[in-house]
């Protein structure tokens, strides 16, 4: 999307790649580049986060940005990318190498599927400069409880790796340098499946509530091809062939 | 409620009993028994789900009831049986003896109380098949929280008995030998308790907001006999006797 | 606040300890006291609640005051404080010294912050005397999960120290010397925040949505004199000097 938000896609898997510097802080337009391709990822049925360096998955957003002057702009651009990553159809794994902190480590939790290196850690420093981070207050307390979250956020204090997996913030802690071919299992394991389904499965997921969950299953994933393909397969002992797409026969985007 | 749901009744101790052949899958007549089953079950204190054989718990839904003509009225039962257990009266306590897939981990996620032994696993295999697990998506999240919900409903993978210990999804997990004694202790348990004060902290719970909860005790529970009895036996030194009805003294069913 | 409930304030800092007899048993004026207590921070930073003994540090609410007579008018007040807590501006912090029951246990739920020593545990037993814990109800299974809070609330077994930091409900177990030298450390951290960047976090937290979380940062945070200090410091690689204040100039109180 830009040299500092790389943007690749191979068949349904695409990848996006944090290449912003040392420590891959996050300006205004990076955000929205960010938003720009996971927006370009929604025909795919996976898309993963990676960071380029060592030193930082993602320090954050930029601190400069935070001034009264541009706060207002950065926090619009920031909105919309949580919301493009929230109603996104690809399952989006997010692998972190080094420490997310900050919007770092608010772009994990906007992702569906995570995990990360010995190497990293988390937290949120934003009350120390007496700022707050939107996505972590919104999403937080539902990831690892309400007493943790007020934790996290209220003292900024780290939260090593093996307490991110003992909490379920992420779901593996590997060595630096498994992570990575780690990551592309979990994405080929994904590619496995229609993208309709996951895209249901999310979906039905995030409305959080059970007759939302009974209809994206009854009426967005039965009616589709694949939703009929994928029972048909398992009755008839062979593997399915997904089409990917809606019952109209139109990618849904 | 068919020879495949066996219900007892003893007191107020029911007892559903999962006798469905090998995998004990359920088909349409089966989730409608489980549904009359909680249903016949609602003026208990408490009804404990177990299931014959030493394969699976229960392995779901009919794969054959999946397919498109059928998949609606199976649907529809589904969540009527949801509906059924999340507002039933008594204690329910799910004891998986063995793996829960799919439906079989749902019917495990509608209980109150969980245990499993060490044979048991969990997993929701539906996304492999362009199917969704309903329940699940509603339901897991605030079980053990969205990441890990996430990853289990999108990759299927499986969780072990230590795992969903820790993840809180069973209280305990215990040798297949000693699986039926604790059950029946932990029921035994519930049944010294007033089953009016069994069903009111269910539903202050199910609320999910502190006026209603508030509500539940000053309006539901208070009035009633019980409400008066348990306070006045703790101050009289003496064991409460319960009247397990409201205050107008009819069974609230 | 009254002899039971000591209330004390040095600077930013208001300190309530609990001194309510050898269990800390709270009647209605204690509760009163509790939430006058609560009310009467509303301009400091962090408040910490402690109590004096070894036996308990909250058995809850007086047994006598839930016969049918007196429970509404308790459990008014006991709504009341639960509300101020929950809206209160300065971070609550919690150090349980010993077991926390009932309406204990309810209190450190309250809080923002929890710690705990090794003499610590926490029950609710009020099921077991056909009563119900309200604020437990409604908290506690965001707090630590649905399937453990209907273990907790149903059973009203006991939650030991371990388990408790295990499944997020206090942040820290501690030997009970060392309770509350840490106490006071993490009372001292947070005393270095601005207060408004405190109470905006809070807020954002408890709003529980997205939109109402970034409302919280653009339109309280922002404008405030800390909110564009906290940032000037760290570009300028100075300390902040925080005002504590609305822009306004104002006191948020």
């Amino acid at each position: 999307m830009n040299e500092r938000i790389a943007w690749a896609r191979e068949g349904r898997r695409a990848r996006i790649t944090l290449q912003a510097g040392p420590l891959n802080v996050l300006g205004i337009a990076d955000i929205r580049a960010l938003t720009a391709a996971i927006r370009e990822s929604e025909s795919c049925t996976v898309v993963s986060i990676e960071a380029a360096g060592e030193r930082a998955f993602c320090a954050g957003v930029e601190v400069g940005d935070h001034v009264p002057e541009k706060a207002p702009e950065m926090l619009a651009a920031f909105e919309e990318m949580a919301r493009a990553f929230l109603s996104a159809s690809p399952a989006i794994v997010c692998a972190a190498n080094a420490p997310a902190m900050g919007g770092g480590f608010e772009l994990l939790l906007l992702a569906d599927l995570a995990l990360c290196s010995t190497r990293a850690f988390f937290s949120l420093p934003e009350v120390q400069l007496a700022a707050l981070p939107p996505i972590a207050c919104a999403l937080l307390p539902r990831a690892i409880g309400t007493q943790r979250a007020f934790d996290a956020i209220l003292t900024g204090r780290k939260i090593d790796a093996q307490s991110a997996l003992a909490w379920g913030l992420v779901g593996s802690v590997l060595a630096p340098e498994d992570l990575s071919a780690t990551t592309e299992a979990l994405c080929a394991r994904l590619l496995g499946f229609s993208a309709v389904a996951v895209r249901a499965c999310k979906r039905a997921i995030r409305f959080d509530d059970l007759s939302l969950a009974m209809h994206a299953y009854r009426d967005e994933l039965l009616p589709s091809r694949d939703g009929a393909e994928g029972i048909a397969a398992f009755l008839e002992k062979r593997s399915p062939v997904w089409a990917h797409t809606l019952s109209k026969g139109d990618e849904y985007r």
